[in-house]
């Protein structure tokens, strides 16, 4: 049941409403890799960093279960950066400085010892290095999640598309789902863009939770309502590596099992954004998570026996 | 188990990215009314028309158990108007037109026949007004609920106020909510409400579902994803009218009631945006109510007994 995971690991500068950061640990692998190793070993990195990344950030997630075997360090580079400014909604935000560096370079290679995992999580990343990955493995996964973003569908729509045919379940936004299929219904571009190939389609809707589509059915999870959040950045990551992490822990991709993945997802998430960066995850006991699930139960369940 | 509703008996001309009409009927109470007659009778409804509220829509309302001793019809003016023109996001519209007419001299009376009733709705309408009616009142209610809006907070805050303090339940979008509150955080604005007056507080989000606390506890109700919302006009005050039917019907009004109620109010106003107008409501059955109830438990019920 191991889990390839696929993306950046960086560095990012901060500035919320409620505060702001120097130079912190970042990057979407990152943030998967985290949330991911709560349920399942081992985590299979696949990303590319510099002379700057931290040895200790790295032995902390070796800690966790996570491999870093596919984790290329260029001697001579600085890892990726990016930095951002969040809008007092947080829901919107500014990008303020994007250093590739590293990633200017990044040539994912999948390390033999990785190969025959039944899991991969394709972070968001150029789609042809996603494609460059799904093309190495010799055996097909069992499951294979995508995560992108407007930025590819505005400057590699066609290889996009391409990647789109590989894989089972689409992680996008709901304003990337709207972009992708041309449709300002989102029940109506979901029947689009799983034409386009994954069976599987979520959109994730931010403080508003995250919608669930296979074939004629639609599965709707929730945010947790929170006094604050923090710092929203990684959230969506670390959404997917709980979902893909609960999926690879129990070896079942059915839709039911799907709708628990994505509570869990929603629950990781809910932790993310509670402090800067990764912090929140590196400190989150599985009593946690538990707890954090029963809000979840509490949150939605219902009784209509009475009607 | 009688349930007395105050609001607005109207005309709306809608302009949608769908269609548009010419003068239908419209109005707050009218919304409440038809949702809630699925469920509990007598509604008796306390509003004012002029003379050309059609005959017709008055019988078809009495047909359905809707008692109109509590409508004043005003032989000399026009019914109260109001046009207005949906963005092609369907969340946000222009008025074109508020012709107030009757409404002007608007001063609700509570027929003899209406007192002892255990629930009362107040549609949206001017604080004031909303207070005399609960001052009529000779036995109070077991449950009151309050709709109000971002107009009144902005030109009669101290009567709003005023109501909050007499009403059980408060029912309010989320920008309303943080107008009210001064908070930005969701969860925040329901404590300081809730220290206003009402012990119940639900936050409407439109197609991203709605809120519901009390005490240290939170509900969230999806909206259902619909291929097309053809109308919005009506839907919140229609998830009023089917959220109050319930728990008047149920005689019900704990928390794990409301609960139920909210998903009621939820699939009402699922069927009040297919159509321009009430349209819609006058056409479902109790089936169509069930069916669409089974779509919701669909939407939401997961099991996370696998953790």
């Amino acid at each position: 049941m191991a889990l390839i995971t696929v993306g950046t690991m960086a560095f990012d500068a901060i500035e919320t409403p409620f505060g702001k950061t120097d130079q912190i640990i970042g990057g979407s692998a990152t943030y998967v890799a985290y949330a991911a190793s709560n349920f399942v070993k081992p985590v299979q990195q696949i990303s590319i960093v510099g002379y700057d990344f931290p040895q200790e950030e790295m032995d902390e997630m070796k800690s966790r279960g996570i491999q870093l075997d596919g984790v290329e360090i260029v001697p001579d580079k600085k890892s990726f950066f990016w930095s951002g400014k969040y809008h007092i909604d947080m829901n919107t935000r500014d990008t303020l400085v994007t250093d590739l560096n590293v990633l200017a370079d990044f040539n994912p290679v999948v390390p033999d010892a990785f190969q025959g995992a039944d899991f991969l999580m394709l972070g968001n990343l150029m789609p042809k290095l996603q494609m460059s990955v799904i093309n190495q493995l010799k055996t097909k996964p069992k499951l294979i999640v995508m995560d992108t973003m407007n930025f590819w569908m505005d400057t590699a729509m066609d290889d996009l598309k391409a990647v789109l045919k590989k894989v089972d379940v689409l992680l996008v936004n709901d304003g990337e789902a709207r972009q992708l299929s041309g449709e300002l219904s989102l029940v109506k571009a979901a029947r689009t863009i799983m034409q386009m190939g994954p069976r599987f389609l979520i959109i994730k809707k931010g403080e508003h939770g995250a919608l669930l589509f296979h074939e004629n059915h639609v599965f709707f999870a929730p945010a947790l309502p929170l006094e604050e959040v923090f710092d929203p950045t990684g959230a969506g990551d670390t959404f997917a590596g709980g979902f893909i992490g609960h999926l690879a822990k129990t070896e079942d991709i059915s839709f039911e099992n799907m709708k628990t993945a994505i509570i869990i997802g929603s629950a990781m998430a809910s932790f993310c954004v509670e402090k800067f960066g990764p912090e929140r995850l590196k400190e989150i006991t599985k009593a946690d998570i538990d707890n954090r699930l029963a809000e979840f139960v509490q949150l939605v369940n219902f009784d209509i026996d009475l009607v």
